[in-house]
Protein backbone atom coordinates (compact mmCIF):
# COMPACT_ATOMS: atom_id res chain seq x y z
CA UNK A 1 0.00 0.00 0.00
CA UNK A 2 1.38 3.67 -1.20
CA UNK A 3 2.60 5.37 2.13
CA UNK A 4 -0.17 7.87 2.07
CA UNK A 5 -3.18 5.24 1.44
CA UNK A 6 -1.52 3.98 5.11
CA UNK A 7 -1.96 6.86 6.62
CA UNK A 8 -5.49 7.42 5.63
CA UNK A 9 -6.09 3.61 6.07
CA UNK A 10 -4.45 4.18 10.26
CA UNK A 11 -6.40 7.57 10.50
CA UNK A 12 -9.62 5.34 9.48
CA UNK A 13 -8.77 2.39 11.56
CA UNK A 14 -8.16 4.96 14.75
CA UNK A 15 -11.80 6.53 14.05
CA UNK A 16 -13.94 3.71 13.89
CA UNK A 17 -12.29 2.10 16.98
CA UNK A 18 -12.62 5.41 18.65
CA UNK A 19 -16.18 5.25 17.83
CA UNK A 20 -16.91 1.99 18.77
CA UNK A 21 -15.96 2.92 22.55
CA UNK A 22 -17.26 6.16 22.32
CA UNK A 23 -20.71 5.13 21.20
CA UNK A 24 -20.48 2.26 23.71
CA UNK A 25 -19.63 4.62 26.82
CA UNK A 26 -19.62 8.31 26.17
CA UNK A 27 -16.89 10.58 26.00
CA UNK A 28 -15.89 10.43 29.53
CA UNK A 29 -15.61 7.11 30.31
CA UNK A 30 -13.49 6.26 27.27
CA UNK A 31 -9.58 5.94 27.66
CA UNK A 32 -7.46 6.47 24.89
CA UNK A 33 -6.09 3.11 26.34
CA UNK A 34 -8.92 1.42 25.20
CA UNK A 35 -9.05 2.64 21.91
CA UNK A 36 -5.52 1.72 20.86
CA UNK A 37 -5.92 -1.73 21.55
CA UNK A 38 -8.81 -2.00 19.68
CA UNK A 39 -7.14 -0.27 16.98
CA UNK A 40 -4.11 -2.34 17.60
CA UNK A 41 -1.91 0.57 17.27
CA UNK A 42 0.83 2.01 19.41
CA UNK A 43 0.23 6.12 21.19
CA UNK A 44 3.32 6.94 18.59
CA UNK A 45 0.93 6.32 15.65
CA UNK A 46 -2.00 7.83 17.05
CA UNK A 47 -0.38 10.92 17.82
CA UNK A 48 0.96 11.44 14.25
CA UNK A 49 -2.87 11.48 13.16
CA UNK A 50 -4.33 12.78 16.19
CA UNK A 51 -3.20 15.64 19.26
CA UNK A 52 -5.76 14.01 21.95
CA UNK A 53 -9.31 11.99 22.99
CA UNK A 54 -10.75 14.77 22.24
CA UNK A 55 -9.08 15.88 18.79
CA UNK A 56 -10.45 12.19 17.65
CA UNK A 57 -14.16 13.78 19.11
CA UNK A 58 -14.33 16.79 16.78
CA UNK A 59 -13.15 14.41 13.99
CA UNK A 60 -16.13 12.34 14.76
CA UNK A 61 -18.46 15.78 15.35
CA UNK A 62 -17.51 17.16 12.13
CA UNK A 63 -18.01 13.88 9.74
CA UNK A 64 -21.32 13.64 11.37
CA UNK A 65 -22.25 16.90 10.43
CA UNK A 66 -20.92 16.31 6.86
CA UNK A 67 -22.89 13.83 6.59
CA UNK A 68 -26.41 15.06 7.57
CA UNK A 69 -25.48 18.14 5.22
CA UNK A 70 -24.29 15.79 2.35
CA UNK A 71 -28.14 13.60 2.82
CA UNK A 72 -30.11 16.95 3.17
CA UNK A 73 -28.76 18.47 0.02
CA UNK A 74 -29.49 15.17 -1.80
CA UNK A 75 -32.92 14.79 -0.58
CA UNK A 76 -32.84 18.76 -1.31
CA UNK A 77 -32.40 17.57 -5.25
CA UNK A 78 -33.66 14.82 -5.50
CA UNK A 79 -37.13 16.31 -7.17
CA UNK A 80 -39.76 14.04 -4.64
CA UNK A 81 -42.44 15.56 -3.34
CA UNK A 82 -42.04 17.23 -0.06
CA UNK A 83 -43.90 14.39 2.54
CA UNK A 84 -41.81 11.61 0.69
CA UNK A 85 -38.69 13.03 1.09
CA UNK A 86 -39.42 13.98 4.87
CA UNK A 87 -39.98 10.43 4.97
CA UNK A 88 -36.97 9.27 2.92
CA UNK A 89 -35.22 11.33 5.48
CA UNK A 90 -35.92 10.18 8.45
CA UNK A 91 -35.97 6.36 7.20
CA UNK A 92 -32.64 6.68 5.70
CA UNK A 93 -31.39 9.02 8.72
CA UNK A 94 -32.15 5.48 10.64
CA UNK A 95 -30.77 3.32 8.36
CA UNK A 96 -27.05 4.79 8.28
CA UNK A 97 -27.31 4.94 12.40
CA UNK A 98 -27.67 1.35 12.90
CA UNK A 99 -25.31 0.55 10.21
CA UNK A 100 -22.69 3.44 11.13
CA UNK A 101 -20.56 3.87 14.60
CA UNK A 102 -18.89 6.04 12.95
CA UNK A 103 -21.61 8.11 12.42
CA UNK A 104 -23.82 6.83 15.82
CA UNK A 105 -21.04 7.75 17.55
CA UNK A 106 -20.69 11.48 16.63
CA UNK A 107 -24.05 12.11 17.01
CA UNK A 108 -23.57 11.07 20.29
CA UNK A 109 -20.75 12.72 21.26
CA UNK A 110 -22.71 15.95 19.13
CA UNK A 111 -25.68 15.34 21.61
CA UNK A 112 -23.71 15.27 25.05
CA UNK A 113 -21.54 18.66 23.84
CA UNK A 114 -24.72 20.44 23.22
CA UNK A 115 -26.08 18.94 26.26
CA UNK A 116 -23.29 20.72 28.19
CA UNK A 117 -24.33 23.96 26.76
CA UNK A 118 -28.12 25.03 28.19
CA UNK A 119 -29.35 27.71 26.21
CA UNK A 120 -27.40 27.34 22.71
CA UNK A 121 -29.86 26.25 19.98
CA UNK A 122 -28.82 22.57 19.06
CA UNK A 123 -29.05 20.06 16.40
CA UNK A 124 -32.89 19.46 17.47
CA UNK A 125 -33.61 22.91 16.37
CA UNK A 126 -32.26 22.70 12.74
CA UNK A 127 -33.56 19.44 12.79
CA UNK A 128 -37.43 21.12 13.44
CA UNK A 129 -36.81 23.99 11.26
CA UNK A 130 -36.02 22.09 8.03
CA UNK A 131 -39.18 19.43 8.59
CA UNK A 132 -41.04 22.37 9.08
CA UNK A 133 -40.07 23.78 6.25
CA UNK A 134 -40.62 21.02 4.08
CA UNK A 135 -44.18 20.36 5.94
CA UNK A 136 -45.36 24.07 4.92
CA UNK A 137 -44.11 22.97 1.67
CA UNK A 138 -46.46 20.25 1.64
CA UNK A 139 -49.24 22.41 3.12
CA UNK A 140 -49.01 24.48 0.05
CA UNK A 141 -49.56 21.76 -2.20
CA UNK A 142 -52.64 20.79 -0.42
CA UNK A 143 -50.58 17.43 0.97
CA UNK A 144 -51.45 18.47 4.57
CA UNK A 145 -55.15 17.87 5.63
CA UNK A 146 -56.79 21.26 6.58
CA UNK A 147 -56.28 22.83 9.94
CA UNK A 148 -52.97 20.75 10.55
CA UNK A 149 -49.98 23.24 12.21
CA UNK A 150 -46.56 22.25 10.57
CA UNK A 151 -44.54 23.28 13.20
CA UNK A 152 -46.39 21.75 15.68
CA UNK A 153 -46.06 18.22 13.51
CA UNK A 154 -42.68 18.94 13.03
CA UNK A 155 -41.89 19.09 16.88
CA UNK A 156 -43.88 15.59 17.20
CA UNK A 157 -42.06 13.72 14.16
CA UNK A 158 -38.40 15.33 15.68
CA UNK A 159 -39.30 14.45 19.06
CA UNK A 160 -40.82 10.80 18.57
CA UNK A 161 -36.87 10.62 16.25
CA UNK A 162 -35.08 11.69 18.92
CA UNK A 163 -36.81 9.74 21.84
CA UNK A 164 -36.96 6.55 19.28
CA UNK A 165 -33.04 7.07 18.80
CA UNK A 166 -31.76 6.89 22.39
CA UNK A 167 -34.38 4.32 23.13
CA UNK A 168 -32.66 2.05 20.53
CA UNK A 169 -29.58 2.98 21.11
CA UNK A 170 -29.71 2.18 24.75
CA UNK A 171 -31.75 -1.34 24.34
CA UNK A 172 -30.15 -2.44 20.63
CA UNK A 173 -26.68 -0.16 19.73
CA UNK A 174 -29.46 1.26 17.08
CA UNK A 175 -30.37 -1.94 15.65
CA UNK A 176 -34.06 -1.30 16.03
CA UNK A 177 -33.71 2.43 14.83
CA UNK A 178 -35.01 1.78 11.58
CA UNK A 179 -38.19 -0.09 12.36
CA UNK A 180 -38.59 2.60 15.20
CA UNK A 181 -38.37 5.18 12.88
CA UNK A 182 -40.71 3.49 10.36
CA UNK A 183 -43.14 3.15 12.49
CA UNK A 184 -43.29 6.68 13.96
CA UNK A 185 -43.57 7.91 10.36
CA UNK A 186 -46.90 5.44 9.55
CA UNK A 187 -48.28 6.56 12.90
CA UNK A 188 -48.04 10.13 12.58
CA UNK A 189 -47.91 11.23 8.26
CA UNK A 190 -51.52 9.08 7.44
CA UNK A 191 -52.90 11.29 9.75
CA UNK A 192 -51.53 14.96 8.89
CA UNK A 193 -51.47 13.73 4.96
CA UNK A 194 -54.51 14.64 3.08
CA UNK A 195 -56.60 11.66 1.48
CA UNK A 196 -54.70 11.78 -1.65
CA UNK A 197 -50.99 11.42 -0.73
CA UNK A 198 -49.90 8.02 0.48
CA UNK A 199 -46.90 6.54 2.83
CA UNK A 200 -43.72 5.66 -0.05
CA UNK A 201 -43.68 1.82 0.00
CA UNK A 202 -39.78 1.79 1.57
CA UNK A 203 -41.18 3.68 4.62
CA UNK A 204 -43.34 1.27 5.61
CA UNK A 205 -42.73 -0.33 9.19
CA UNK A 206 -41.00 -3.77 8.11
CA UNK A 207 -41.14 -6.79 10.33
CA UNK A 208 -39.01 -6.70 13.57
CA UNK A 209 -35.91 -8.80 11.86
CA UNK B 1 -43.28 25.71 64.23
CA UNK B 2 -43.00 22.71 66.49
CA UNK B 3 -39.46 20.99 66.33
CA UNK B 4 -40.58 18.03 63.85
CA UNK B 5 -42.36 20.30 61.21
CA UNK B 6 -39.24 22.83 61.01
CA UNK B 7 -37.04 19.68 60.47
CA UNK B 8 -39.37 18.37 57.57
CA UNK B 9 -39.54 21.92 56.21
CA UNK B 10 -35.61 22.09 56.10
CA UNK B 11 -35.24 18.69 54.80
CA UNK B 12 -37.84 19.76 51.97
CA UNK B 13 -36.28 22.87 51.57
CA UNK B 14 -32.47 20.99 51.02
CA UNK B 15 -34.38 18.99 48.85
CA UNK B 16 -36.27 21.84 46.49
CA UNK B 17 -32.74 23.23 46.59
CA UNK B 18 -30.81 20.73 45.28
CA UNK B 19 -33.64 20.24 42.78
CA UNK B 20 -33.30 23.46 41.43
CA UNK B 21 -29.51 22.79 40.65
CA UNK B 22 -29.90 19.37 39.24
CA UNK B 23 -32.05 20.27 36.83
CA UNK B 24 -29.82 22.91 35.12
CA UNK B 25 -26.61 21.43 35.86
CA UNK B 26 -27.28 17.74 36.23
CA UNK B 27 -25.42 15.53 39.17
CA UNK B 28 -21.87 15.83 37.81
CA UNK B 29 -22.03 19.74 37.92
CA UNK B 30 -24.05 20.27 40.62
CA UNK B 31 -22.26 22.15 43.55
CA UNK B 32 -23.34 20.99 47.66
CA UNK B 33 -22.07 24.82 48.14
CA UNK B 34 -24.10 25.98 45.65
CA UNK B 35 -27.13 24.03 47.03
CA UNK B 36 -26.65 24.97 50.60
CA UNK B 37 -26.38 28.91 49.64
CA UNK B 38 -29.47 28.85 47.41
CA UNK B 39 -31.05 26.99 50.69
CA UNK B 40 -29.99 29.22 53.11
CA UNK B 41 -28.36 26.81 55.17
CA UNK B 42 -24.94 25.28 56.52
CA UNK B 43 -23.45 22.54 56.15
CA UNK B 44 -24.03 21.03 59.72
CA UNK B 45 -27.86 21.53 59.13
CA UNK B 46 -27.83 19.73 55.66
CA UNK B 47 -25.75 16.68 57.23
CA UNK B 48 -28.60 16.33 60.01
CA UNK B 49 -30.71 15.43 57.56
CA UNK B 50 -28.53 13.26 54.40
CA UNK B 51 -25.28 12.58 54.61
CA UNK B 52 -23.80 13.70 51.07
CA UNK B 53 -24.94 14.84 47.79
CA UNK B 54 -25.67 11.37 46.46
CA UNK B 55 -28.27 10.53 49.28
CA UNK B 56 -30.07 13.94 48.45
CA UNK B 57 -30.24 12.54 44.59
CA UNK B 58 -31.21 8.86 46.11
CA UNK B 59 -34.34 10.45 47.86
CA UNK B 60 -35.07 13.05 44.59
CA UNK B 61 -34.89 9.61 42.75
CA UNK B 62 -37.26 8.00 45.25
CA UNK B 63 -39.53 10.57 45.07
CA UNK B 64 -40.50 10.55 41.39
CA UNK B 65 -40.68 6.90 41.20
CA UNK B 66 -43.50 7.35 44.03
CA UNK B 67 -45.33 10.67 42.09
CA UNK B 68 -45.31 8.46 38.86
CA UNK B 69 -46.23 4.55 40.89
CA UNK B 70 -49.38 6.83 42.71
CA UNK B 71 -50.43 8.81 39.24
CA UNK B 72 -50.48 5.17 37.50
CA UNK B 73 -52.70 4.03 40.26
CA UNK B 74 -55.07 6.78 40.13
CA UNK B 75 -55.90 6.45 36.48
CA UNK B 76 -56.25 2.37 37.10
CA UNK B 77 -59.06 3.56 39.78
CA UNK B 78 -60.47 6.17 37.79
CA UNK B 79 -62.33 3.81 35.27
CA UNK B 80 -62.14 6.05 32.02
CA UNK B 81 -61.95 3.80 28.74
CA UNK B 82 -58.30 3.05 28.14
CA UNK B 83 -57.47 5.34 25.26
CA UNK B 84 -58.78 8.37 27.33
CA UNK B 85 -56.44 7.15 30.55
CA UNK B 86 -53.76 7.08 28.58
CA UNK B 87 -53.72 10.57 27.28
CA UNK B 88 -55.16 11.28 31.08
CA UNK B 89 -51.60 10.02 31.97
CA UNK B 90 -48.97 11.90 29.58
CA UNK B 91 -51.10 15.02 29.94
CA UNK B 92 -50.90 14.71 33.58
CA UNK B 93 -47.63 13.60 33.70
CA UNK B 94 -46.36 16.62 31.15
CA UNK B 95 -47.93 19.12 33.82
CA UNK B 96 -46.49 17.89 36.39
CA UNK B 97 -43.08 17.66 35.27
CA UNK B 98 -43.44 21.38 34.11
CA UNK B 99 -44.51 22.59 37.57
CA UNK B 100 -42.81 20.91 39.52
CA UNK B 101 -38.51 21.27 39.74
CA UNK B 102 -38.04 18.72 42.60
CA UNK B 103 -39.65 15.87 40.21
CA UNK B 104 -37.77 17.18 37.24
CA UNK B 105 -34.69 17.33 38.88
CA UNK B 106 -35.60 13.58 40.35
CA UNK B 107 -36.76 12.09 36.85
CA UNK B 108 -33.20 13.72 35.48
CA UNK B 109 -31.15 11.88 37.58
CA UNK B 110 -33.33 8.66 37.51
CA UNK B 111 -32.60 8.50 33.32
CA UNK B 112 -28.95 10.19 33.82
CA UNK B 113 -28.52 6.78 36.27
CA UNK B 114 -29.81 3.95 33.99
CA UNK B 115 -27.36 5.75 31.19
CA UNK B 116 -24.66 4.63 33.37
CA UNK B 117 -26.12 1.43 33.51
CA UNK B 118 -26.27 0.27 29.91
CA UNK B 119 -28.44 -3.15 29.54
CA UNK B 120 -30.30 -2.51 32.40
CA UNK B 121 -34.02 -2.55 31.64
CA UNK B 122 -34.81 1.70 32.07
CA UNK B 123 -37.58 3.51 32.70
CA UNK B 124 -38.55 4.09 29.14
CA UNK B 125 -39.52 -0.17 28.78
CA UNK B 126 -41.75 0.19 31.98
CA UNK B 127 -43.58 3.11 30.03
CA UNK B 128 -43.66 1.23 26.68
CA UNK B 129 -45.23 -1.76 28.75
CA UNK B 130 -48.01 0.55 30.60
CA UNK B 131 -49.19 2.20 27.34
CA UNK B 132 -48.88 -1.26 25.45
CA UNK B 133 -51.51 -2.34 28.28
CA UNK B 134 -53.92 -0.30 27.70
CA UNK B 135 -53.79 0.35 24.16
CA UNK B 136 -54.16 -3.72 24.09
CA UNK B 137 -57.37 -3.13 26.23
CA UNK B 138 -58.33 -0.13 24.21
CA UNK B 139 -57.97 -3.03 21.13
CA UNK B 140 -60.23 -5.40 23.02
CA UNK B 141 -62.61 -3.09 23.16
CA UNK B 142 -62.52 -1.95 19.67
CA UNK B 143 -61.08 1.29 20.53
CA UNK B 144 -58.55 0.97 17.72
CA UNK B 145 -58.43 0.44 14.35
CA UNK B 146 -58.31 -2.39 12.44
CA UNK B 147 -54.51 -3.90 11.76
CA UNK B 148 -53.15 -1.34 14.38
CA UNK B 149 -50.50 -2.62 16.40
CA UNK B 150 -51.00 -1.63 20.10
CA UNK B 151 -46.74 -2.42 21.04
CA UNK B 152 -46.09 -0.63 17.73
CA UNK B 153 -48.20 2.36 18.76
CA UNK B 154 -46.40 2.63 22.57
CA UNK B 155 -42.92 2.77 20.83
CA UNK B 156 -44.12 5.91 18.99
CA UNK B 157 -45.45 7.26 21.82
CA UNK B 158 -43.20 6.25 24.19
CA UNK B 159 -40.01 7.96 22.17
CA UNK B 160 -42.23 11.23 21.22
CA UNK B 161 -42.74 11.86 24.96
CA UNK B 162 -39.03 11.26 25.89
CA UNK B 163 -37.75 13.12 23.03
CA UNK B 164 -40.70 16.17 23.70
CA UNK B 165 -39.20 16.34 27.63
CA UNK B 166 -35.59 16.14 26.61
CA UNK B 167 -36.03 19.06 23.97
CA UNK B 168 -38.26 20.95 26.28
CA UNK B 169 -36.16 20.46 29.05
CA UNK B 170 -33.04 21.91 27.21
CA UNK B 171 -35.27 24.74 25.91
CA UNK B 172 -37.58 26.26 28.24
CA UNK B 173 -37.26 24.03 31.29
CA UNK B 174 -40.23 22.11 30.53
CA UNK B 175 -42.80 24.92 30.32
CA UNK B 176 -43.63 24.15 27.26
CA UNK B 177 -44.07 20.15 27.72
CA UNK B 178 -47.73 20.14 28.22
CA UNK B 179 -47.91 21.96 24.54
CA UNK B 180 -46.06 19.31 23.27
CA UNK B 181 -47.53 16.10 24.77
CA UNK B 182 -50.81 17.37 23.76
CA UNK B 183 -48.88 17.65 20.22
CA UNK B 184 -48.55 14.67 19.82
CA UNK B 185 -51.87 13.07 21.36
CA UNK B 186 -53.38 15.37 18.89
CA UNK B 187 -50.95 13.53 15.64
CA UNK B 188 -51.25 10.15 16.84
CA UNK B 189 -54.37 9.38 18.66
CA UNK B 190 -56.67 10.24 16.11
CA UNK B 191 -54.50 8.45 13.81
CA UNK B 192 -55.09 4.24 15.77
CA UNK B 193 -58.47 5.23 17.38
CA UNK B 194 -61.18 3.78 15.77
CA UNK B 195 -63.74 6.41 14.26
CA UNK B 196 -66.05 6.70 17.26
CA UNK B 197 -63.25 7.35 19.98
CA UNK B 198 -62.61 11.06 20.76
CA UNK B 199 -59.38 12.88 21.92
CA UNK B 200 -60.90 14.35 25.46
CA UNK B 201 -61.19 18.23 25.64
CA UNK B 202 -58.53 18.89 28.04
CA UNK B 203 -55.71 16.57 26.20
CA UNK B 204 -56.39 19.04 22.75
CA UNK B 205 -53.19 21.24 21.97
CA UNK B 206 -53.56 24.18 23.89
CA UNK B 207 -51.75 27.78 22.24
CA UNK B 208 -48.65 28.27 23.32
CA UNK B 209 -48.35 30.63 26.13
Amino acid sequence: MPQQDRAVATREAILHAAAEEFDRLGYERTSLTAVLARAGLTKGAFYFHFSSKEAVADALVERQGETWARMRESWRERGADPLSALCGMFAESADRMSADVVLRAGVRLNADREAGCPGVPGTHVLWEKLVAGYLFEAAERGDLRAGVDPESVARTLCSAALGSRLISSATTACADFPQRIREVLGHVLPCVASGDWELPGSQTASEPA
